[in-house]
């Protein structure tokens, strides 16, 4: 079944509330769907971080379970209509999925039909590696390879260089440069506030900022917020 | 023998030329050692970088011969009686070490008494794993297992949060924090300018700017430069 994913590059715009932003998107690619696996495994404190989201979801009208790294987790994939895979630290979440064998359970929903929605963190896992994300790898996951349900990288809460910086670590761009002197997967790099919509074979650019592509032996190319990606990536 | 180690935060101060800020030590560390092996491998054009850090200890009158991670590697650690490891990225570092069989040979030769000087990612490697890396994870190495030749991780090029930000990505600090969620090794963050000497079993910090060490259940602690570090770390 055609894949339907929303990749959101962070949960919360400064000064606003969790998913604010966002919320009209993940309502209208949602439909009708009402039941919603919420992925906590980005941060330490899951419960805490179900509490957060099934609180904000629950407020929208939707049915949430918090996804366990057990048995259990299986069959709250096989409930959901849906998936929202929170931000936190990709090495952290990548590892309790790979662990657990969730992985692989959830590529295969989504095959199925099953939304998937990540944050941050979550939207990282959605591309074929973690390489390109902005996390400390404070635990080693059993490989960097990720679900790959979309063919690019994903780099999130992108940051353009500011120039009168005297920090002499790396920039962003100088990253993800490094990232293509080592590997040919293009990478889109979302500002705050943007996202990437896929509907089966057509990804588009949302949110209110714009992102970036880069390809290795390009130069870098701006794309518009609505942009359709489909082609370009 | 007794481990000599420069473990220096950033190669480069901003407005100054390449190890300006921290030559007087690196000599003083050497005294009468004249032979260096320099390590390349975090970056991707080794051969540049080699003849950059070459150009800059020859001009103090030192001989420099770059590691290449071949059978050559092992002779040139042989006949160092110093290695600089410059930085670049950690995983790309890390790996390269490792798929040589060179990590192995650096940590036998630093216990002949081979004097180990690193910046950044080079500074990173000497500690027990790579997991307080600010870098990102473009190559995937063996393990984040490095040198261990320092009990306490590294996380240099350490800056404090902007109060104004309106970034919603995590802090150095928090992500320092979410290290010590999931690992109990005390972390010393370098703020740029500052380095910790290693003399056997002392360990004192050095440069310009302050430190941090940030351990699980406590609160970070400020380090003053000049400040011994010995039973703290």
């Amino acid at each position: 079944m055609a894949r339907r994913m929303l990749l959101i590059s962070n949960s919360t715009m400064h000064g606003e509330g969790y998913l604010d932003h966002c919320m009209a998107e993940i309502k209208d690619i949602l439909g009708e769907r009402r039941r919603i696996a919420f992925v906590p495994f980005a941060l330490f404190d899951r419960a805490g971080y179900a509490a957060k989201a099934g609180q904000r979801f629950e407020r929208e009208g939707y049915d949430v379970r918090a996804l366990t790294a057990d048995a259990q987790g299986l069959a709250t994939l096989n409930w959901a209509e849906a998936a929202f895979v929170g931000g936190g630290n990709t090495f952290r979440l990548l590892k309790t999925l790979q662990d657990s064998g969730l992985l692989e359970a959830i590529r295969r929903r989504v095959d199925e039909g099953m939304v998937y929605m990540g944050a941050s963190a979550g939207s990282n896992i959605a591309a074929p590696t973690i390489k390109t994300t902005n996390d400390m790898p404070i635990v080693q996951p059993q490989s960097f390879e990720a679900l790959g349900l979309v063919p690019f990288q994903i780099n999130p809460h992108y940051i353009d260089a500011v120039p009168s910086s005297t920090q002499m670590g790396e920039t962003r761009e100088q990253r993800l440069l490094e990232f293509l002197e080592e590997n040919e997967t293009a990478v889109v790099a979302l500002r705050e506030g943007a996202w990437i919509r896929v509907e089966g074979e057509r990804f588009s650019l949302g949110g209110a900022h714009a992102a970036r592509v880069l390809r290795r032996g390009s130069a870098a190319e701006e794309l518009r917020p609505g942009q359709d990606l489909t082609g370009t990536v």
